[in-house]
């Protein structure tokens, strides 16, 4: 079953979209798990998760549970992270937080390992996944950036519905369904669980995930911006995003422009960068119709590329397509990668 | 039932899905039509349309079809306009073609009525129906162009399927069931019909709209970039376009990114203008969740336009979110638009 040596992992939010991909994740890569603790709130405690071929019993998450944790994984919303994973750090437990409860908190580390593994070195007790959208996007500009510089990213997403938990899967496909059968439907749950209007998503797109700032963007696209600038410690990068839901189950997609510091860098110069970068496939062979799209990269835990080209105006300026499973890099993966990063810089013992 | 004053009109493609918006629109509008000849491929020929409460039966085109026609509204592909737009021009008919066969030639007018009306004058017996994404794009952006002048745009669309026909309506329909029901499918129709590999249009995004040219760009990203130049008469604006195909039946949407030539321009600036323009609806209202959307676009006529936001490190940077119904302004209604300035500026009697 569990390893004789190895760590005490807790999951927060188990039974969740999330949590789910974070246990497989886990036994997939057969992260040394000498202890395994699976926490939930209240309303799912004692439901039972599959963890290595056998059912385990989710508790309430409380302070006490983290007695003895090496490593908390949490994924159970903002304000679960923000009561607790406090009290798992006082309790000797290194936390990864894939909430935004402390993405932009100067003493967290926020991390992309293919980006900026090294920052997971100035740790506190608490390190921030970062939002899905985010992490496909600097995995995919970080080989650029390192060799020709980078001043400038547009980007436009085409997100699924699974970022918004599987209430928001079954209502997508529950309005398909309606839709096709000629029947009625009350949107209840897009574009945010919580705000005042929701709206159909099947066969629609809807330009707003999570909730409107005062300046006009969105908290989602406030993430993309204000986060890709602390992973790639570029505070002064252009940034900007637009952030839409789409009728696709899982696989955010975004058509990303970007513009470099060098001149006479070719579609080829680019091509090279993304074959050899970690964690990325590039899929690019247009005459043969290859591309990336969310239905083949489901289950993947890659980030891919292509629709590669070099702008026709703009010397400097590149556009591209990228792609990847929300729930895997965009989640589970990475903070599981973050996890065997700490691992692996012998930060845990 | 018809007029008794009017004009002769035909309409080529009478049983396509544009053909049909073509029809209801002209019924819609009361065009004074004093004859009618509904014309088709062979295939179709014979199949019966409704019109005016009247069924109407559809006949093979041929170029003895134009005699006596005064306006020939051609949405049947390319290659029918190819073949026969130059007879109904021969036989003293004015040509409005839906297809991209003439847009870039540099003797037929590319219009859209609210941007470049004055270009009808122009005519040499045809004039193009620009493509369908292009059409509510220039329409959103000509106000802004007009007041603040235009430097750069660039576009991420977000595309029903009905701009590839009612085969690729009747695809997603197809697919969408079968999955919700676990059963197997075989694409045939996305992303192009004559293209080498098809996909899965439900529950995913395809990154190709038209045939792949040779420098990485679709035809469709093609046809933006061109038309966009032409119809605003600006040779040097730089644009560029992605183009993705979605799991939606009607109404695209664009995310679009421009850069004007003013400093010191609010959002307020921007609402102003749009507030007042032809053709052109401004839904936005970010704190109650008013925006555009597919799903609320479709069977309108307008082009609608809403998240308008600054760029928050271009000072002459501006995002917005433009949607219209790809087959009334982007096709039926836009044809249509043009007869109607046809017959106002006295060039057809």
């Amino acid at each position: 079953m569990l390893n004789t040596t190895g760590f005490h992992v807790a999951v927060v939010g188990a039974t969740g979209a999330v949590g789910q991909q974070m246990l497989q994740t886990l036994e997939k890569r057969d992260f040394p798990i000498k202890q395994l603790t699976l926490l939930s709130s209240a309303r799912s405690a004692g439901s039972t998760v599959l963890f290595k071929g056998k059912e385990w019993t989710v508790e309430e998450a409380k302070p006490e549970s983290f007695e003895g944790v090496d490593i908390a994984l949490f994924s159970a919303g903002g304000s679960v992270s923000k009561l607790l994973a406090p009290e798992a750090v006082k309790r000797g437990a290194v936390v990864v937080d894939n909430t935004s409860a402390y993405r932009m908190d100067p003493d967290v580390p926020l991390v992309v390992p293919e980006v900026n593994e090294e920052d997971i070195k100035l740790h506190n007790g608490i390190i921030a996944n970062p939002n899905c959208s985010t992490i496909q996007m600097v995995a995919a500009l970080e080989p650029i950036r390192k060799q020709y510089g980078l001043k400038k990213v547009i980007v436009s997403t085409y997100q699924a519905v699974s970022g918004a938990g599987a209430v928001a899967i079954d209502e997508l496909h529950a309005q398909s369904q309606a839709i096709l059968s000629g029947e009625s439907f009350e949107p209840g749950v897009l574009p945010v669980k919580g705000d005042k209007k929701h709206y159909q998503i099947a066969y629609n797109a809807i330009p707003q995930i999570d909730t409107f700032q005062e300046n006009g963007f969105t908290f989602e696209e406030m993430k993309m911006i204000n986060e890709t600038k602390k992973i790639m410690h570029m505070p002064s990068l252009k940034v900007s995003a637009t952030c839409v839901r789409l009728p696709v189950v899982t696989g955010h997609s975004e058509s990303v422009y970007i513009e470099i510091e060098k001149d006479s860098v070719s579609v080829k110069d680019i091509h090279a960068l993304l074959q050899d970068a970690p964690g990325v496939t590039l899929e690019d062979v247009p005459e043969e119709q290859i591309y990336p799209m969310p239905a083949h990269a489901v289950g993947k835990p890659d980030v891919f590329v292509g629709r590669v080209r070099k702008d026709l105006d703009e010397e400097r300026g590149f556009h591209m397509w990228v792609v990847s499973d929300n729930l895997l890099k965009g989640a589970a993966w990475n903070s599981v990668q973050i996890a065997e990063s700490l691992m692996n810089l012998g930060l845990i013992k």
